[in-house]
């Protein structure tokens, strides 16, 4: 290999065979990826399924806490796991742009591997295209998953009710805010790092205490903002929360404010929000407080009746204020 | 909308969940897509699970006889199908380029939706993201999906046996013709069109007849040359076939003499390669015959034990030539 991805990497010939040998089977190698068909054979699996997928496109490539392999594992199992799911099987399509260095797709599959083996989750099956030069952007990488849900667990965004509380796992905006300030080559006196990380154990942990959570879902893309509003629309309520309940760590607060950011539009990879019935409320954030995915959690505010979907929030000085969709775009390639 | 994809198509907010309205789920919806979750519930599932995943790079976009769109539905079906498997659900990933035309994305929505809707697998969960202009090329597909292996069925391209018949299903070289002169602005006197089609009802007919086939594939990328050296790595013997049993369209060899192609090594999505125990090959033939996308199929040669794995051809002439692994890249972003 001269270094760099090229064309041939793509073609269906020996050099894409030795790039799947020497780069991806031996970053995340496993007995149903070296088997080395375009299929992966799985066993039977026992339950209800669920299924994922997601595009990772996140620039920089590298970001403080993480990178895009790692982050391609964490996305889809998260999406998985919002259903209450455990995850069981990845598989992974990569999109390389010709002249890629090599030397970053190991480093990106190596964090891929590890990412994988550290939640349980195998890559059983992939796939490389390779385009010319100018026609992508370094490498994209796009994961599907499936999952099985434990017997009496159903979660969906359409669930919310009113009188439901709304409860968050941690502190928000840290991977906007990692990205961002990578992007623009900025760095703070407290680094701050991305908050990418699999959120199953969580999960698995919440809905064996509560199984009758209604909704999950991890506020990546337009943040906290945007996954309220989805769930608000989806089950056709209203939504109020408290700021100062919501956990932000100061530094991220001010860079925030240094970056002109609102927090509460800015990507999360390892934050959830869930809505359960108000009486199982305390007994679901005491079980998210002693796991560490969880232990910044707070009961954030409440679901309500409202035919418009608001999404209201009273404000740090008393005040409220709508929280509505973003508009535009925030932040472009979060993730 | 302002007609062309903009980045804030891919931010998570109100525009985000219009396209995905307005372009994806009226070109794909089914009761799983629709109810919005980034997961989606499927049920229980019987028998051994099968996953893959292909990432779509096509270009142009649009050629004759399909385009990325049914490409992306046909590719994943296909590769589930090899495992002799009936496939039971889709998922598809979107990276757009800013720019790009929404009306050619809803054309490409819409023949997604019809390949899936004609091949019974529905598109239960995507995700779009979107790069900025010039970091993409229009749009990227990959699709990912499971199925489930009928009992006692069990291929792998690792169980190739000396002596064992190699079958192809039909002819050669279509769709990386098609796609080759539409990219060159060619025009032959019959028009070639490309054989995307998905297989999975003629391997359910070849299963059903014939359990005990041993492996299939599909020669897309890298052609029947390709495939049949993967299968003979994989199992670790040789393979000797007779040029004059493969079937070729007349105007397929003509392009590719014209177009300096060897067919061997062209791209097809619609056919397959199977190889069976010998005393099995003539009913798993008559089998394929009877189906419309195995009325070509012919028996092409047979395995053989070759410690140095190679694939060898007998010509028209009657010599004997090499039929190696590709070296370079015949043909990029062929599919």
């Amino acid at each position: 290999m001269k270094g760099r991805v090229d064309l041939s990497h793509g073609g269906g010939g020996r050099a894409m065979q030795r790039l799947i040998d020497e780069v991806f089977r031996r970053a995340l190698g496993n007995p149903a990826l070296d088997e080395g068909n375009d299929f992966a054979s799985l066993g039977a699996v026992q339950g209800r399924l669920v299924m994922a997928t997601d595009s990772h496109v996140v620039s920089p490539l590298f970001f403080p806490g993480g990178d895009i392999g790692c982050l391609a594992v964490h996305g889809t199992i998260n999406d998985i796991a919002m259903s209450g799911a455990s995850p069981l099987y990845l598989c992974a399509s990569f999109i390389l742009e010709e002249g890629f260095p090599l030397s970053e797709l190991e480093r990106i599959a190596q964090s891929m591997g590890k990412a994988s083996r550290d939640a349980g989750v195998p890559i059983v099956a992939g796939d490389t295209k390779v385009v010319e030069k100018g026609k992508g952007d370094g490498v994209f990488i796009s994961t599907a998953g499936i999952g099985v849900v434990p017997e009496g667990v159903n979660t969906s965004g359409s669930m919310a009710r009113a009188g439901d509380a709304i409860l968050l796992s941690g502190t928000i905006g840290e991977h906007g805010v990692a990205v961002m300030s990578s992007r623009e080559n900025l760095s703070f006196g407290t680094p701050i790092v991305s908050d990418t990380a699999p959120l199953h154990r969580l999960v698995a942990a919440m809905v064996s205490a509560v199984p009758q959570i209604r909704a999950m879902r991890d506020p990546t893309r337009g943040g906290l903002g945007a996954v309220l509003n989805e769930i608000a629309m989806q089950s056709g309520v209203g939504m109020n929360i408290t700021e100062n309940r919501i956990p932000m760590r100061e530094e991220v607060a001010s860079a925030c404010e240094f970056l002109g950011l609102d927090p509460l539009y800015a990507a999360n990879e390892g934050k959830l929000v869930a809505v359960c019935p108000p009486e199982k409320a305390e007994f679901l954030l005491e079980t998210m407080r002693v796991h560490p995915q969880g232990r910044d959690a707070q009961i954030i505010g409440e679901v309500v009746e409202d035919k418009r979907h608001f999404v209201q929030m009273e404000t740090v000085l008393g005040g409220k204020r709508i929280v509505d969709w973003l508009s535009g775009e925030q932040l472009p390639r979060i993730c």
